[in-house]
C-alpha cells in the first residue's frame, strides 16, 4: 500500500511539475513578446463591450436577439495584426451584403413561381453557389485574398435563402444581420487600430531585417567555426544560438507571403505610405532564402567527416575570414539600409571590398599549387596527391561563400529599388 | 466618336478575354486533380440535406430557429480532407460542451449574487477566460491542435453567459446549441467519410512519394544539363519542367507539418493501421528538403558566370554522370520503398554503387594535377595556374553531390524505420 502510495505521489508530482512548466514557458513566450499580452487584453475588451449589447436595454431591442451576430464577428475577425483584421472584416462585410441580397434575390424569385417548387429552387441555387464557391477557394489567387469571405458567402446565402421559407419577415432578418456584423465589424477596427496596434507591414520590416541580421552572423560564425574546428565544440549557447540563426530564414516563405497581404490591406502607418511596394519584401525574402541554402551547405560541409588538412586551412584562412567578414558586413549594411529606408553611401564602398576580398581568396587558391611545390611548404606535402583530394572535398565551404557574392549583389540591388520607391 | 467605340470594343474584349483565360485557368485546377471537383459537390450536398430541417416541419419545431447552428457547422467545418474535417469537429464538438457547460455555471453563481452584481460577475469573467484563451492561440503546441477548438470555446462561453442574461430558458438555448452542431458535426463526419474521402495521410503518402521522384529527376536533369551546356539553352517545355520539380520540396515545411497533424485524427484506413508512424515523413521531409537545398546550389553554380573550361568538364564528365545517375537511382528506389511500403533488397545495392561511384569521381579529381602535366593533356594546359581557379570555381557542382550522399543515406535509414514499423 505504501508502495503505491509513495508512486502515486510521484506520479502527481510529476505531473505537477509538467504542467508547471508549460505554463512558465508558456508565459515566456508572453514575456518575450509582450505584444501578445495586449492582444489577448485587447480580445478581452473588445468583447466585454460587445457585450453592452446584452445589458442595454435600448442596444439590445434594437438588434433583437440577433446581437450574437456581433459577438460572433468580434469573436472571429479580431486577429492579431491590423492587416489580418481589415482583411477579415472587409471580406466578412462584403461577403455578407453580397449573399444577402443574392439571398433575397433568390428567394423573390422562388416565391414567384409557387409553394411547390420553392424548395426545389431555393435547394438548387444553394447547391450550386455553394459549390462554385467552394471550387473558387480552390483558385491560389482567390484564396490568398477572399477565402474568408468565400466562406462567409456560403453561410450567410444558405441561411438567408433557406431561413426565408420558415422566417416571414426575411428582409428585417437580413438587415438585422447586416446591422450586427457592421457593428461588430466596426468594433474590430476601431480596437485593433487605436489600441496599441500591430501592423502587418511593420512586423514585416523587421522580420526582414532581423533575418538579414541573422544571416550576417550565421555567415561570419560558421566560417570562424570551421577554422577553428576544436575549440567551436566548445562553444556553447549564445554563439551557437547566433550560428544557427539561418534555419529560421529556411521556412521564411509561408510567413512572409501571408503578411504581404494582410500589409497591402493597412492603412499608411509610421513610415510606410500607401502602396508602399511590399512586394519588393517578397524578393529580398527569397534572396535571403537562397542565403540561408548557401549557409546550410557550409554547415554540412563543417559537420561532415571529411575535412582538409590543417596546413591547407591555414593558407586561405586569412583571405575566407576576411571574405566573410566583408560579406557579412554587406548584409549588416543592407539590414540597416532596410531599416533607415534611404541608400547608404557605405553600401558600394562595402560591396566593393567583398569583391575584392573574392579576388584575393582567388589568387590564394591559384598559389596553392605552386606553394606546395616550393620549399617552404610544410613537410607532409612532399606527395602531391592526397592534397589534391582534401583540397577538392574543402572547397565547397569557400565556393558556397563564393556563390552567396551574387547574391548578396542582388539583395543590393533590390533594397535599393526599394529605398528608390520610398524616396 | 468612333475612336472612342473601337477602345471601348478593345477593352471589352480584352476584358471579356481575361476573364475567359481566368476561367479556363480555374477549371484546369480542378481537372488536373479531380477530387476538387467532388469535394464541392460534397459541401453543395451536405448544405442541401442540412437544409432539409427548414423544409420539413417535424425537423424544424425539434431543434426551433436554431437550425442555423446545424447550417453553419457544416459551411465551417467540411474541409477537404477526412482529418481536417475531424480535427475541426472534433474540436467545435468538444469547445462547445465545455464552454456550454461552463457558461451555464458561471451564470448560475452570478444569478445567486443578485441582479446587480450579475452583468459585472458575468462581464469580468467573459473578459478573464477570452482573455486566457486567446493567449494560449498563441502556444505552438496548443496551436498545432486546438486553435478552432479555443476559438470556438471563447464563442460559446461568451454567447451562453450572456445571453443568460436576456434568455429565459437558457438551458433550452444550451441544449439547442449543442443538439444541432451535434447533427451538424455528424453530417459533416459522414459525408466526408463516406463519399470519396479524401484521406490527408494519403495525400502526405503520395506527396513525399512525389518529392523523392521530382529530386531524382531534378538531380539527373541538372548534372546533365551542366555536361551538355549549350544544348541544355534549346530544351524546352517538359525536360525544362522536370528540372525545376526540386523547388516544390524548397517550401514543402508548413504543408507537410499540417497534414500530418491531420493525418493523426484519421482512423485506420487502407495500408495505414492506426498509430502509423505519421511522424517518421517529417523526417524524410526535412532530408528531402536538404537533397533540394543543394540541388539549388547546383542550379546556381550552372547559372553562374564563372565556368570551368571544357577539358576540365570532360574529365570528370563520365564519373559525375554516372554518380547522379546513380544516385537519382537511389532516390528513385526510396520511393518505391515508400509506396510499396516494404524495404527493397536493391537499396543497398543501389547504396553501394553509389559510394563505389564517389570514390571513383574522387579518383579523377585526383589524377587531375599530375594528368595536365603529363604530355598527354590538351594544349591549353602548359600554364598550370589559370586551370587551378577554374577548377576551384567549377567544384561546387560536384561538391554539392557529394554532399547529397550522407542526406540520401539519411533518408534510407529513415525509410527503413518507417517501413519496419509498418510491417
Amino acid at each position: 500500500l505504501q508502495r503505491t502510495c509513495s508512486s502515486l505521489k510521484s506520479f502527481a508530482v510529476g505531473f505537477v511539475t509538467k504542467i508547471w512548466m508549460f505554463l512558465v514557458k508558456s508565459w515566456n513566450i508572453g514575456v518575450d513578446d509582450p505584444k501578445k499580452f495586449v492582444h489577448c487584453v485587447k480580445v478581452g475588451l473588445a468583447l466585454s463591450v460587445v457585450s453592452l449589447f446584452y445589458y442595454m436595454r435600448p442596444l439590445y431591442d434594437g438588434v433583437g436577439g440577433n446581437a450574437m451576430w456581433a459577438v460572433m464577428t468580434v469573436v472571429v475577425a479580431l486577429e492579431y495584426t491590423v492587416g489580418a483584421t481589415l482583411c477579415k472584416c472587409i471580406n466578412r462585410a462584403m461577403a455578407t451584403a453580397v449573399a444577402g441580397s443574392l439571398g433575397i434575390g433568390i428567394h423573390w424569385v422562388a416565391s414567384q413561381t409557387g409553394e411547390k417548387f420553392e424548395p426545389i429552387i431555393i435547394g438548387t441555387s444553394v447547391f450550386i453557389f455553394a459549390a462554385a464557391t467552394t471550387f473558387s477557394r480552390f483558385i491560389p489567387a482567390v484564396k490568398a485574398r477572399f477565402d474568408y469571405g468565400a466562406l462567409i458567402f456560403i453561410l450567410t446565402f444558405s441561411l438567408v435563402s433557406v431561413s426565408g421559407y420558415r422566417v416571414d419577415k426575411l428582409w428585417t432578418l437580413a438587415h438585422q444581420r447586416v446591422s450586427t456584423i457592421a457593428i461588430g465589424t466596426s468594433l474590430c477596427v476601431l480596437v485593433s487600430m487605436l489600441f496599441c496596434p500591430v501592423w502587418a507591414g511593420y512586423q514585416l520590416h523587421q522580420q526582414t531585417i532581423r533575418n538579414l541580421e541573422n544571416l550576417a552572423n550565421s555567415l561570419k560564425g560558421h566560417v570562424a567555426k570551421y577554422f577553428t574546428n576544436e575549440e567551436a565544440s566548445t562553444i556553447h549557447g549564445e554563439i551557437n544560438k547566433k550560428i544557427q540563426g539561418y534555419k529560421c530564414v529556411l521556412n521564411s516563405k509561408q510567413s512572409e507571403e501571408s503578411m504581404v497581404n494582410f500589409a497591402k490591406w493597412e492603412p499608411a502607418h509610421g513610415k510606410f505610405s500607401f502602396g508602399y511596394p511590399w512586394k519588393q519584401y517578397l524578393k529580398i525574402g527569397a534572396a535571403a532564402r537562397k542565403c540561408a541554402y548557401c549557409i546550410d551547405n557550409i554547415n554540412s560541409c563543417i559537420n561532415s567527416e571529411m575535412q582538409a588538412p590543417e596546413y591547407l586551412k591555414k593558407h586561405i584562412e586569412e583571405e575566407c575570414m576576411r571574405l566573410s567578414s566583408y560579406s557579412s558586413e554587406v548584409l549588416k549594411e543592407l539590414a540597416i539600409t532596410i531599416k533607415t529606408m534611404k541608400t547608404s553611401s557605405e553600401i558600394e564602398l562595402l560591396v566593393g571590398d567583398m569583391n575584392f576580398a573574392v579576388q584575393e581568396l582567388h589568387n590564394a587558391l591559384k598559389a596553392l599549387p605552386s606553394h606546395f611545390t616550393q620549399p617552404q611548404s610544410p613537410p607532409q606535402t612532399v606527395d602531391d596527391h592526397p592534397d589534391a583530394d582534401p583540397e577538392g572535398l574543402k572547397r565547397p565551404a569557400y565556393a558556397s561563400i563564393i556563390e552567396i557574392l551574387p547574391l548578396a549583389a542582388l539583395v543590393t540591388l533590390l533594397t535599393e529599388t526599394v529605398v528608390r520607391t520610398e524616396e
